[in-house]
């Protein structure tokens, strides 16, 4: 029984999210649906993360069983065949044979995300919900400067969405960049792992420091407080992009 | 009588193309009717560049005037607000008073393309109907060999529509260059004024030269045979965007 591995872009904007739920539209039964549709397989895919509804990844990864020994080249193009029939906004970029016991979501040793914010006066016609237009000038060298405020390990109840499952709230930050080019404004952030909305909840917080609203001061103060209230408002999902997951060289 | 400058973005996706046209639905007719929303008058803008349906710009300029006297910034945020009311993929990036008689086609000295290609097995999720999805490896290098055949001043009667109006066939090619960066490659095409379709062609003969199936002399044949038959497949509307038009220092 082989298992395999999927690299995968999508689109996260017409999709309730990446995990299947009932009455749903979600990338992971997307996916599902376009394996039965090859080959006739009832299979369960499990992602290394969660996305909301919204977030696009250009590389989450996943993994399943099939009971017949497919060449994994004509796994991804025949996903890839079935899912653009169906008009998913899904692609297989990769599809590998996987060590048997290979689990994407306990295996991953870092995950690294993508925040797209557009700074500029203009609503967005092209990059429409691929990234937060934020038309006030912000200030990217006071929110990096902020940003190194959360690097590290901590307590994240701040930054971590109330609906969050996490047994633990202590998460460790290992990068929390800001950069610009132009008008376009990247944070990115890696860790092993993230609560939920944590990204989102960290990048509303240092939308508020770029506007000047808040100082890196004030986001030290809100991780200290522990306490949900003190996070600056969730930054919209369409900005957010999981980039990469990474597994021990084996 | 003021009149304005524009210069707008548009995903042109949804749209008939620039111009408006009975029954369609236009980029010309979707800002027409955002001035006026706004204040009640009726315009007639003209665009520096028709696109096709499905092209898009990064700055596409036009100009119209108003009866009333209103500030530039006042007309871009009132016209923006009124296409978000709308929906329409449109976002006017700049508003300028111009002098009376600026004229965005007439005084228009360069206008320059772009075309984006991404070469990759799997299909395209986020850049889907952003750039031309092609599958089989391209040989860029060979692309912008062939690409010099057709800079210079020529009789385009090849890469030109059946149904171009210009009284002419001849241009003057001033850029046509071919370069890849990972799986985007990206064609820049630049000249005065170009024939109708003639970007998407040279573009769908130089696919060709990529994938091997002719070469820089068959361009040059093709060239020279002044014969719409020649011309490779057009490519599609979706990989093009109108990115600058040049006007005079003034």
């Amino acid at each position: 029984m082989p298992r395999y591995r999927l690299d995968i872009e999508y689109d996260g904007m017409p999709y309730s999210g990446w995990q299947r739920q009932a009455g749903q539209h979600s990338v992971q039964a997307a996916i599902e649906q376009a394996v039965f549709a090859f080959c006739r397989e009832e299979i369960t895919l499990r992602g290394a993360g969660r996305t909301d509804a919204g977030v696009h990844a250009t590389a989450q990864v996943a993994h399943f069983d099939l009971e017949k020994d497919w060449p994994a080249d004509t796994v991804r193009d025949a996903i890839n065949a079935h899912l653009q029939l169906a008009g998913e906004r899904v692609s297989i970029l990769i599809a590998d044979k996987a060590l048997p016991d290979f689990e994407s979501r306990f295996w991953a040793v870092e995950r690294h995300y993508l925040y797209r914010i557009v700074n500029r006066r203009a609503p967005l016609a092209l990059e429409r919900n691929k990234a937060w237009w934020v038309p006030r000038p912000l200030d990217d060298a006071a929110m990096h400067e902020a940003a190194q405020v959360l690097v590290g390990r901590h307590d994240f109840t701040t930054f971590r969405s109330v609906q969050c499952q996490a047994r633990s709230p202590i998460r460790t930050l290992d990068r929390l960049d800001v950069t610009s080019n132009g008008e376009l404004i990247e944070i990115r952030a890696s860790a092993r792992s993230f609560l939920h909305n944590q990204v989102r909840s960290m990048v509303g917080t240092l939308k508020r420091v770029g506007e000047g609203a808040s100082t890196a001061a004030d986001v030290k103060r809100a991780l200290e407080a522990m306490d949900r209230k003190a996070c600056g408002p969730v930054a919209p999902p369409h900005g957010l992009y999981l980039v990469r997951v990474d597994y021990p060289e084996l």
